[in-house]
């Protein structure tokens, strides 16, 4: 379910640019006429840049007409999360304080989506700094949903076919939930691979940039857009050995996760996920229990701990500059990122530095066992998403890659009534390649 | 020479708030004063803030009169280099790209400040972008010359007694270098002791916040001060032992650093800094030449290495975000930085890593030498403030202490003619505190 209407995917269509059967100006039309449509419903975007756009693909189109193009989402239409800076548009972080704000710069990855030939076509809503407050996006499955936070509106409009990819960020579940509320494909990186420069902080050791997408192929496509032109210390690390291109790679051992977070699972999710690792049991997965790996076992009680760690670390980095937005613009702050700056004073260094050494011994041992299993498998959400825009969803199954700084993914391939619901994968350190290409046989033995 | 005004100095007006012989607000006052009569020549600020610095001034009279003085720098006034943030000014980060931004936050370091009682005077002119084209700051002891870039403004309005310390940035040379053209106490931290962020950033790798101010004891107080409100993880490295006020303490050995890099010092240069080392001997300090140590010979000749070493590092890491400045702004942006950042597009990831690599490598030499040296010593510039404003002098000399993140002092123990000129002394890393007791103790042997 990559489009809710039934647009080509990108991948389709780059094939077509590449044949000249179709170009990219008339692609961006279609996903304007898509937007025209449903916006009204789903709020995905805080503004667009129409014109620039057309512009832009116009670009694209003399380019692939020369069989130059740029990288592999020229000519892609894309949507960027609000918290991440533009020098065309504004970037009001979900936040009245930056309501008329319009940065000098573009985010390094933005910088390297416009230098790959991607067209943005907007800023896409966040909630308030990415941590506070929800906003007006609706779940475009169903409009009197939550879409997921914080990365509503890039998961949103990804749903309703009016971009292919978009950039969103994670410090605890922010790309995995809202990809798994809207049926997409979520990628969020190992921890520093996509560059953060220029994307409003939350949390120095929880933030990570990441992409949703119609497809982990485009997941993939955009993040390698923004290594090639803007690596960073951590992207020289990922196995990119067998080429930038995804292909479905059987994994060997996959480790099922399974912690007391699951007590937030309702009856038909928890039916619903074990339904779909039975069936990839049956077209040949090693899915592992923990009941019959004791070392997986131990791994899933420390990571019972990792939320109210995850907590502390992420109060505790918010100190800058909530703080001070605290001082200076008490009105504008949602009291929920009060509570948060006033819960993180409270650390000291001390307390900060054991906490690090925690999630250290956690993800020494989580990287033990990556070893021996190709794979992590888990819910990507505690449930399809609640009904009501001001709650965007529980984090319990999504921090855990969070804090540890491993790659996850949302895989869309479960489906409750109307809802869909994602299951995550997640990956050792720097392993987002192979995590990757395994995620693409999972979805192909889910028949996608 | 702490102030060519004849103002008390700020420990020595301190004990006089402690003893109620002089109130906050009437130091304050002077020191407006002492701006109003020397600010059409010096131009050292940006813009003022004497309102809300008057009313925080007499919050801090009532708190002297209390006995409750909230950190050894309350009631200190302070000027902010301009690259910095503040949520109460303008921080224009001397450019026409930010001229109308008034920050949404404080930087870390401001909070720290405002925390601990220091009263913002205002925020000090800055080079631009503390890397590109010349302020309008005049060095207080010769309208004529440079006070040095790119602090220029902090250490301009020090020595000119407006401030009692101010807060400046270092990169390559932009705190030793004003504070030895201007004739004050210039302390440049360990790499990351002092917090970043809400600082514009030049280059991550070797950006530092540092203090400018009338005299070692009054650089330390801001710098504790800050790391006491806001420690980073590399605060807590800080060797403070023997408690946070400074002693003089005689240093054991000491190296004399000696590079190609002198051969930028004039002949009047050289013999003044030659002769300031034979009184310290004289007076029983410890100076080893590198003609009697072939560690310390091998040492100086790695030193030579790093300024074009430095440079790679520096332009690679102003890719972002001076190349969206230089497509969305080009007239704004100087040509320096324009050629700056043209050079650092060129430097792969690969040569990143090996300059890196080559970095840690003379940063392992110095650390092994530092076990055999309580400091390094050598010229804190390549001579007096040249004339003119155009050139904010040579960085050869300060970029070692900047590359390899060690802490360095400038000396105010030379003069020139009416000019002063510093000394620079290293240490190893996160031997702030003791370099800063070995610091006082050269100048009290230097009769000051």
């Amino acid at each position: 379910m990559p489009s809710i209407t039934g647009m080509l995917t990108f991948q389709e269509a780059a094939a077509r640019f590449r044949d000249a059967s179709l170009t990219p100006r008339d692609y961006l039309e279609q996903a304007i006429a898509t937007l025209q449509e449903h916006e009204h419903r789903v709020r995905a975007f805080v503004c667009l840049d129409l014109e620039r756009a057309r512009q832009q693909a116009d670009a694209a189109t003399e380019r692939y007409r020369r069989q130059a193009p740029l990288s592999a989402i020229d000519g892609m239409p894309v949507g960027i999360k609000d918290i991440i800076d533009t020098a065309t548009l504004p970037t009001t972080m979900g936040s009245d304080i930056y309501r008329a704000w319009r940065p000098a710069a573009d985010a390094e990855a933005v910088e390297a989506i416009r230098l790959g030939g991607g067209i943005i076509l907007g800023k896409t809503h966040t909630t308030e700094f990415a941590i506070g407050r929800a906003t007006i996006t609706t779940n475009p499955h169903d409009a009197t949903r939550t879409p997921g936070g914080s990365s509503s509106g890039t998961a949103a409009a990804v749903a309703s076919g009016m971009i292919c990819a978009g950039l969103g960020t994670q410090t605890q579940g922010s790309i995995v939930r809202p990809a798994s509320y809207c049926g997409v494909a979520g990628y969020k990186p190992s921890w520093g691979v996509l560059p953060l420069r220029g994307v409003h902080p939350v949390s120095g050791s929880h933030d990570h940039l990441g992409v949703i997408a119609q497809d982990l192929d485009t997941a993939w496509a955009t993040a390698r857009c923004i290594t090639q032109y803007r690596p960073t210390q951590a992207s020289v690390q990922l196995d990119t050995r067998t080429g930038p291109a995804l292909e479905p790679r059987p994994a060997g051992r996959m480790a099922v996760i399974r912690t007391q977070g699951y007590a937030e699972l309702d009856a038909d999710a928890l039916q619903a996920f074990d339904a779909r690792l039975e069936d990839w049991r049956r077209r040949g997965a090693l899915l592992v229990e923990p009941g019959d790996d004791a070392q997986l076992a131990a791994l899933c009680h420390e990571l019972d701990r990792i939320p109210a760690l995850s907590l502390e670390l992420v109060t505790h980095d918010m100190r800058w500059p909530y703080w001070s937005y605290c001082q200076h613009h008490p009105q504008a702050v949602s009291q929920k990122i009060h509570d948060m700056v006033d819960a993180g004073l409270k650390i000291t260094p001390q307390r900060h530095g054991a906490v690090c050494a925690i999630r250290d011994g956690i993800l020494a041992r989580l990287e033990a066992l990556a070893a021996h299993y190709d794979a992590f498998v888990l819910p990507a959400a505690s449930g399809v998403a609640p009904v009501g825009l001001d709650n965007t969803g529980s984090r319990t199954l999504l921090v855990y890659a969070s804090f540890l700084g491993i790659p996850a993914l949302s895989l869309p391939v479960l489906q409750i009534g109307h809802m869909p619901l994602g299951v995550q994968v997640m990956g050792g350190r720097f392993s987002d390649h192979q995590l990757l290409c395994h995620g693409k046989w999972l979805m192909s033995l889910s028949g996608m």
